[in-house]
């Protein structure tokens, strides 16, 4: 199963594509395939930022054809300017999913970092740590953006096998 | 100039095409053109929803070529979650408008009632009121939510126009 993993906003937009590896030799068996950042200039007019992200996320369909897409719950304890503008991207986010057939499931902050760290309160440095170990990379990554698109993405890959977590053997 | 008003909302969003015509013998000269309200159901999928409401606006775009959109502006005094909904539906406005190079512009619930009603703080009952009487129609538009559309334009119409009300004769 191939996961792409949406940390969401306006300005910037993590995403990470995991895919489980059953017949690796490096357990628990996930593959990073791809990361990175999409942005928008927040000096440009919002009809300019909202196409250009819609285009980039399209891209992201096109370019990895993943099974579903796993995207941050956004909890509402945030402030309503920030909640309008994240709105726009998930809604985007939404509307291409849709069009094409592939399914969103949405995870908490918490539940990912206890999927991919152990517990509910990892700080940003651990959740980039254990994706490194978790996906078997030379370096952490970086952007943290990049870090929990690809953490929301094996939250959803050990949820599906049936663990609530990832456990590095 | 031909102006499309939008009362943003997912679950609901009032439309409203008006046009000036100064030849009109009944002063200000407004024509009501259409409108409508975009309705959503809360019990679908979010991308559905937004797809339904983005085939639905890109077709009152096609329907009516609006020269311009005028949108309530959202104030962020609302709370997050209202934000969050109401986020999308406008961000999909300014989507669209911006690829078919419409230009957008945002007025204050306030600064609309202020240029139909006289007062910003008029009721939603004198707002139905004198569109009906800026548009001479037979009865007051219903249900608010497009009598707060056709507001939207013709507030632009009036701001247009130099005056920052409407008058009548």
């Amino acid at each position: 199963m191939r996961v792409l993993g949406i940390d969401p906003g306006l300005s910037r937009c993590g995403y990470g594509v995991v895919q489980n590896n059953p017949a690796s030799s490096i357990q628990p068996g996930v593959d990073m395939i791809s990361g990175g950042v999409i942005v928008t200039d927040h000096k440009d007019i919002l009809g300019h930022r909202l196409s250009v992200f819609h285009g980039d996320f399209v891209s992201l369909l096109d370019d990895f054809s993943p099974d579903v897409v796993a995207i941050e719950r956004i909890l509402f304890r945030k402030n309503a300017k920030t909640a309008f503008g994240v709105g726009q991207a998930v809604g985007l986010v939404h509307m291409c999913c849709y069009q094409r057939g592939v399914p969103v499931v949405e995870y908490s902050a918490a539940e990912v970092k206890l999927a991919v760290a152990g517990h509910g309160s990892a700080s940003k440095y651990q959740v980039q740590r254990m994706i490194q170990l978790l996906a078997n990379l030379d370096e952490m990554p970086n952007p943290p953006d990049v870090a929990d698109a690809l953490a929301l993405g094996m939250c959803h890959l050990a949820n599906v096998s049936g663990g609530g977590a990832l456990v590095l053997s």
